[in-house]
């Protein structure tokens, strides 16, 4: 196991229906050395890239973009949920389905920060049915910009949006990748990567 | 001017209606360089105090947060904003009005990250009225934590909120504290300090 999967299994909670609560390092109280050592695993397995801007989704993504960013040297900007319907065209925009919330989002990032120049590697904490990375998938490819990477730390497996992402043909690379779990026992069986 | 006024100048926006905008390097596009400077800053600031945790709220205090965590050795969390009215009781939460998005949130932090032994230093990137940061006072103050200081990147000093929360008697360190903008001339006069 790597340093990630050892600490879902030490401080991860298994819940009834598929949920995985990291709540106490990584999406509610965050443990900074914990994101640092992300930010440096995504700079080796992305190191052969030319990346100048890391995206990411708010509110969870935004501290491991941050990590990651610091690594590479580069800006991060992270799209923004917005309830409005009447978006400006001073935004690309993605409407977003979120499972775990049951509503839809429309996320947005200002044109000003996405260009054609730009190489990007998108960050985000969960990846499950990947809604939320289409989303930035999107609004990359919307803008002219080429996505280099996805970098995600924690994949549910069972889900269908990690074989989506990577049978268009993305490099995307997550820390963990969760096969099954099992509440009643608490256990949890990572793919072999 | 210190490195964050120099930088509001360079980068920042006046707009009418006294709204800075600093999307460009502070809350939406995040320059990750300044973010480590600003972690450094309060680092320094708030030396003498003994902080074993630091608080925020999302979205954009959380990329600020995170370098200020990694300066002192310590977790941070970040409030969660919930449009839900039905909190159950795991849960300290606080009601909080957004004068920019003209709404009301309420505020809600679990009560598994914040007790009666941890020291607190509360950090978020803007402070006006003072909303926000009332909400997580409160919601310090709820759990029997204490605050230990208040750090801020931009405070809009002609606006209430920091006298109120300097009259109350907490450490409150704003790193730009914005006297005055004119829009029409593009101009932002700062306090001294």
């Amino acid at each position: 196991m790597n340093f990630l999967e050892q600490r879902i299994v030490k401080d991860g909670a298994v819940k009834p229906g598929n949920v995985l609560k990291v709540d106490c390092f990584l999406n509610h109280q965050m443990d900074v050395e914990l994101l640092a050592e992300i930010g440096k695993e995504f700079k080796r397995r992305f190191a052969n890239k030319k990346i100048n801007k890391v995206l990411t989704i708010e509110a969870s993504g935004i501290a491991i973009a941050a990590f990651v960013a610091k690594e590479f040297g580069v800006p991060f900007v992270f799209a923004k949920k917005s309830k409005s319907v009447n978006i400006d065209g001073d935004v690309f925009s993605a409407t977003v389905e979120s499972f775990t919330h049951k509503c839809t989002n429309t996320v947005i990032v200002s044109k000003k920060f996405l260009n054609s120049n730009d190489h990007v590697l998108i960050i985000d904490d969960f990846l499950a049915n990947g809604c939320a990375l289409q989303g930035l998938i999107s609004i990359v490819e919307e803008s002219g910009a080429t996505v280099e990477g996805i970098g995600i730390a924690i994949e549910k497996g069972f889900q269908s949006g990690g074989e989506i992402i990577r049978t268009a043909g993305y490099q995307l690379e997550s820390l963990a990748i969760v096969e099954a779990m099992d509440d009643k026992k608490g256990t949890i069986e990572f793919r072999k990567q």
